[in-house]
């Protein structure tokens, strides 16, 4: 290769609005319900003179982003975090003139309700986690061109198994020291994000689902390693939801040490580990249908968030 | 004041090894049981000429901790974190001739099992969070002299009501510009550590119906002022628990602003709100007994954890 | 789109061990030099095997990486992080028979020498950050068919201009009510990364050398908009340095808010700020060459650290 | 000890204002300067009946405090952090009338001109860090009775020293099994914090001296442990600043493994080292004059960011 002289160009270009804190209260009746989500903007166009000459004016301001995310959580929310970003894409897509292409990326985080009596409290929740739903929607082009994709996910699902997990049989070079593992403790924080190929009834019953389905493989198979097990559980899902084309998942291995106790004259057979926090192992895998449609833009990313 | 010549001295110094990450499987039968802990050690005592000479004679090293930490977690490590605190805590107290006073502080990080065929699986957990179990303790001397102060706790308790709190009737100065507020949200990130007077039955019940009362109250009182919900739930957990001498409680008010909507003619009756990040309130509070028994040195910090 | 009955297939995946903390000290003679990096690896190519029987006979280890990557910084570490970098991906395409591309991403964190008696230390220094320099490099296949793409960059710079910046003249829509402004803060935290087309000569002080450039365009372009800024400043380190083929910048615009201090007779001409977190504007932009060769798969992520 | 019957009452209580990112621009002239904050307040004094019965009168809201630090920073914003908590807590002192005491704490962070022709550019600059300036100013009663205290200081410091380091002679029990180190790396953390005694007569060049004086004695000093350093770097500071009383510092020891070549027949003579995450020593150590004057409450503090 040598040094260039080719004309300077502008390249892609993406610009939003990332991190709106929205918190919906709906209080209708005495019995309160709360989403509390995390909401980004990114509208991708025919804003190239902003970069080139500094004209704004098809430059939507990012502030009015924010101002129409804040009134579609009163006019649109109603629903699940896929619907309230459909709404949204949409609306930037269709009505925005200089915008080819709008992605809504949003994280919610869980509440439960206290218990207080047997039963729920109307109106006070603690927050559960650290696992986060997550929802991508990117809305292309008007009208009958117009094209849509739909990404829900999890992240930060943080999930361990003490037995059931070995790995061995692997291909060995002059720098491997590790020994085979035949019994070892198998943690992940899993991220994992499913593309649909059509839209469920309940988007909020099938998020359920497909995390319970997941997690429920990671539980019961017997894992040969930690690639195998992040493909069982995309397995797994697609099997049972026939309305999702594609999981991708990204899991570090989070590896749990047995302490050497034997010095002490202490037996340790599985009991006393040392969580490590770095360096570690980081998987990333996809699983898919054959016959799934076009993925299109669905997966280029704004935030990195989802 | 003027500028000092006096002799310049050691003063008070303590040191100890930092956030060990102890994972503490318990596999006697098939259904195996989690700890997940972070172990801090902390030792006062004769170690004046480390720093003022280097004379590392009467300095146990931290290393040395490290493996005792993790050695109990086989040996002592059978019951809650106030009992392996108490355990070490009394071992540096004890067995090492050069420490005065011992403490251990320890984070507890909550994991449920993973549901599968109708119940929890055997060996396989999900984290739940944000909120950790915290737990303090410390020894001073040896003997019959030796004294002993446990604290037990909860930090990161995100916890928010939808109604029934106001602010009102506060002091105004020229710089006042608040209005008062009949019917806002209420959000904190509650850390709470509590004194114990005597050792309860149970710990680990015992924290459950702490953290039960606490939520419970923060649930169903009206609330006129975080200041005051936090007096009642310390009030009604020393109520309920004759083992607590003492609460303390630190509380961020988490702002959750009304989103103005009207200029866009969409009303906004306490539905969308933007949560902000900074500044907060912070609002430090504790309650204790009239015969509560001296704290001692229970409170003096280490990590900052507890 | 309709639900899906087609065959589950494994998608693209890829492995590696992720944030490896190397402390490279150079102490041949009295004057000590350091690199202190944060290192990851990952390889693509026949494991599918691993993921869909649990065969892990075409897996290398990711403590055998580990090691490979902690031996590299003394066998191949002599250098910049870029040639680093090439050394260790170069490795893993060359040596690994199931490995198809490998790619190496790479943190480096700055240290500036401890001053003393009118120099710098030998053998002393103080950490300069937030800014992080930033390496990936890709190599695929072997032989003559080999192909490798080197991506240098920083991250987390953060700069600010209390002048010479507007935002004026943006398309309006019905949830617009920001105000044009004509003398604002204009503050970001930039990520760059930059593609070679052309290995420099000296790899250090290109990077110094991009860097200066496109901080010094930050200043003196009277900015109409981030994006301006972003364009010019991609092409002015496009135009300084034949070598490059494509930047890639991605920018939060950090609002700063003017504070109303007039409520009490303060003026406040563009003097009081509060410097708020969240929401905030995002910016990508890319700037190349017309010449610029393919990019093939340098831009694809492991990490996201790079 | 016994379980308690006794009333239940308030304890000690404290509440304000914090993080608020106050940024100052001076732009007296087209030369300008900047200062970046994170101010709190903490306001102690006769609120007990928000607390026990919800009653606000005594209260002045947290927004007030905000809208006076921010009004403050023009008006009282021309010096040091330390000059403008004094003008902070003086006024909540002396002018709120159910104050007691006012806890001012600010961190600021650094920020250098960007380099352009050959100078700094009048209005542009990039953070430099990760290290913060910190103060906190306590104020309690008012007129002939009122008393100040001012601390001054520094966190997150980061500084390492590759040899002139060595850790051995040190007490041992059964659970040692660390052999002594003669040469190895000494790094840090470092957050120093010192009170002082009287005002100096520049604050900022005072807190620029004691820095340098702290670092160079870090480097200088043949160190047989983490302790014997932080007791030489803080009776260098004194030694070199007599408007000080006393230093309090708080340093992890960051430690950082010799990685084993050896297995690769790789020479490994303190050349190659993994810098470890968790756990880490941690020694707390203070320095003092004989004659230093009463702390009072100097110490008691707010955020745990001073």
């Amino acid at each position: 290769m040598t040094e260039l002289t080719g004309k300077i160009v502008l390249g892609p270009h993406q610009y939003g609005k990332a991190e709106n804190r929205v918190v919906r209260i709906y209080r209708d009746t005495a019995r309160h319900e709360i989403r509390d989500l995390n909401v980004s903007s990114c509208l991708r166009g025919a804003f190239d003179e902003a970069h080139t000459v500094g004209d704004q004016g098809g430059v939507l301001p990012t502030d009015s982003q924010k101002q129409t995310i804040f009134t579609y959580a009163k006019t649109h929310g109603d629903g699940s975090i896929e619907q309230y970003g459909q709404a949204l894409a949409r609306h930037f897509a269709d009505d925005i003139a200089t915008v080819e292409s709008a992605r809504i990326e949003i994280e919610e985080y869980a509440w439960q309700r206290v218990p207080v009596h047997g039963g729920g409290h109307d109106h006070t929740w603690t927050r559960v986690g650290p696992e986060i739903r997550i929802a991508a929607v990117t809305v292309t082009g008007t009208g009958a061109a117009q094209r849509e994709w739909v990404i829900g996910g999890v992240k930060d699902l943080v999930i361990l198994k003490s037995t059931g997990s070995e790995f061995a049989g692997f291909l060995t070079d002059e720098f491997t020291v590790l020994e085979p593992a035949y019994d070892r403790i198998l943690a992940t924080s899993l991220t994992a994000r499913w593309r649909f190929a059509t839209d469920p009834q309940d988007w909020d019953a099938t998020y359920d689902g497909i995390r319970a389905v997941m997690i429920a493989e990671f539980a019961t198979l017997h894992s040969k390693a930690l690639q195998q097990t992040l493909f069982q559980m995309g397995q797994a899902a697609l099997e049972a939801y026939p309305c999702l084309a594609e999981i991708r998942m990204s899991a570090p291995n989070k590896h749990h040490w047995s302490f050497d106790l034997s010095r002490f004259d202490v037996p340790n057979n599985g009991e006393v580990f040392y969580a490590d926090d770095r360096p570690y192992g980081l998987i990333h895998a996809s699983v898919l249908r054959a016959d799934a449609p076009d993925a299109g833009t669905a997966w280029d990313p704004y935030t990195g968030a989802v």
